[in-house]
C-alpha cells in the first residue's frame, strides 16, 4: 500500500484528515507539524498526542521562525479578536482584507516542508485539511491555490505524481464533525481555540472556536471541548 | 520606485541578479539568504558582504533545518563529486536522476520564505538566479517550475501581482559573468564552490567550481578565485 504524509496541526480538521487518510487505505502514515512560534501551543501537544493514538510511522515536528516576519495575531502581540465573526459575510473574493489571525504565506511553507520531506521519502501523497467554506477568508485555503501548489511540486521535485489531497475542501464544519465521528476521531483530542488559557481551556469566543462550537451542534454530535465559557 | 527582494546565495549568480535588479530600477532593496546547513558556509560570509557592499535596506538570513530530512551532498556526510561534470550530457528530461547535490524541494522552501516576507513588506517582485543551461539538472532551477510557483504565490496570498524575475534563467555561465561584469559586479566577493577548505579556498574540481572557472574562460573575464589548483 503507497504511504501518505498528513499535516497534522492538533486541530479538529487535520484530525479528521489523519482518519480519511488511513480509510482511504494509505499505510504506513507519516505525520509533519510545524513549531512556528503559535500562541496557542497546546496545538502541538495535540498533534503529537493524535498521532501516536493513530500509531504514525513517524511524527516530525519542524520549527520554523514565522514571527520573525511579523504580522498575524496568531504569532506577534496582536489580541485575537473575540465574537467577531459574520456570519452574514461570504468569503473575500480578492485577498485584499484578511483577518489579523492571517500568516502570510503560512501553508505555501509548510507545503513546501512537507513536499521536502516526501521526496526524501519517496511518498508523492499528501493530506492537508484546508476548508475553502468555513474558513476566514485566507487565500492560501483555496482549492485553486492547492491546485496551483500541486503542479510547482510536481515541476519542481522528482516527484512528478505528486497529489496533494484537500478532502474537507468544500465541507462544512458540521459535515467535517460528522465523517470524523464516523471514521472514529475522538475530538476530546484535538484542539482549535487561537486563544487558551494556561491550563489549556478554550475560549470559547475566537473565531476557530465559534465555528467548533457551532459545527458540533449544526452536526448534533456532543461537543467534547472544555471552554472557559 | 517599487521595492525587491533578491534571493542571495553568496554565489556569482545571485550577486549578478543583485546588481540586475538594482539596473532595472528596483529601490529600496532586500536581500535574503538560508541558513540550511550547507557545508559550505563561506557562502552566507559571502551574500552578508555583498549585501552591505549594495546598501540593501534589510539583509536577512533565515534558519532551515534542511538537514532534518537529508539526502544531499550539500547538508549531509555525503561525498562532494570531484571532476565529475560530463559536458556532453543535456540537462536530464526526466527529475530521475539526480545529482547528490540536490537538495529536495530546496528553491520551493527558499521561495516560500521569501514570499512570506515579500507578502509582510507589500513588495511583489522577487528576484532569483536560477539557471536552466549550465545547472546540474535540478528540477526546480526550471523556468516551468518558477512560473508555477509564481502562480501559487498569486493564489495563495495577497500579492496578487507577485513576479518572479529569473534572468540568468536562459543565460550560460559566460554571459552571466559578462553581463554582471558590465553592470561593476566584483566576483571576488562571490563565492561558488561546494568544497571549500576551511580557509575558505575554492576546491576547484566540484560542479560548481568547474563551471565558474570556464564561465571566466569563456567570457575572456579574469577569474579572481581563489583555488586550491
Amino acid at each position: 500500500m503507497p504511504s501518505a504524509i498528513i499535516l497534522l496541526s492538533g486541530g479538529l480538521d487535520s484530525a479528521t484528515c489523519l482518519a480519511i487518510a488511513e480509510s482511504d487505505g494509505f499505510a504506513p502514515l507519516y505525520t509533519m507539524a510545524f513549531d512556528y512560534g503559535q500562541r496557542h501551543r497546546q496545538e502541538l501537544i495535540a498533534a503529537a498526542g493524535l498521532a501516536q493514538r493513530a500509531g504514525v510511522a513517524e511524527h516530525r515536528v519542524v520549527t520554523i521562525d514565522l514571527r520573525a516576519f511579523g504580522g498575524s495575531a496568531l504569532t506577534a502581540d496582536i489580541d485575537v479578536p473575540k465574537d467577531q465573526i459574520n456570519d452574514a459575510s461570504p468569503p473575500p473574493q480578492n485577498n485584499s482584507t484578511l483577518p489579523v489571525t492571517y500568516v502570510p504565506a503560512r501553508n505555501t511553507i509548510f507545503l513546501s516542508y512537507t513536499l521536502a520531506w516526501a521526496e526524501v521519502l519517496g511518498v508523492s501523497d499528501v493530506y492537508i485539511g484546508v476548508n475553502a467554506l468555513d474558513y476566514s477568508g485566507y487565500p492560501d485555503c483555496r482549492p485553486e491555490f492547492i491546485e496551483a501548489f500541486q503542479q510547482a511540486a510536481r515541476l519542481g521535485t522528482r516527484l512528478t505524481d505528486f497529489q496533494i489531497h484537500a478532502p474537507l475542501v468544500h465541507l462544512t464544519k458540521a459535515q467535517i464533525i460528522t465523517r470524523g465521528t464516523a471514521l472514529g476521531v475522538d475530538y476530546a483530542h484535538t484542539h482549535s481555540c487561537y486563544d487558551p488559557t494556561s491550563t489549556g481551556l478554550a475560549c470559547g469566543h475566537c473565531d476557530s472556536c465559534i465555528l467548533r462550537r457551532r459545527g458540533f451542534s449544526e452536526a448534533n454530535v456532543a461537543d467534547p471541548t472544555l471552554y472557559v465559557d
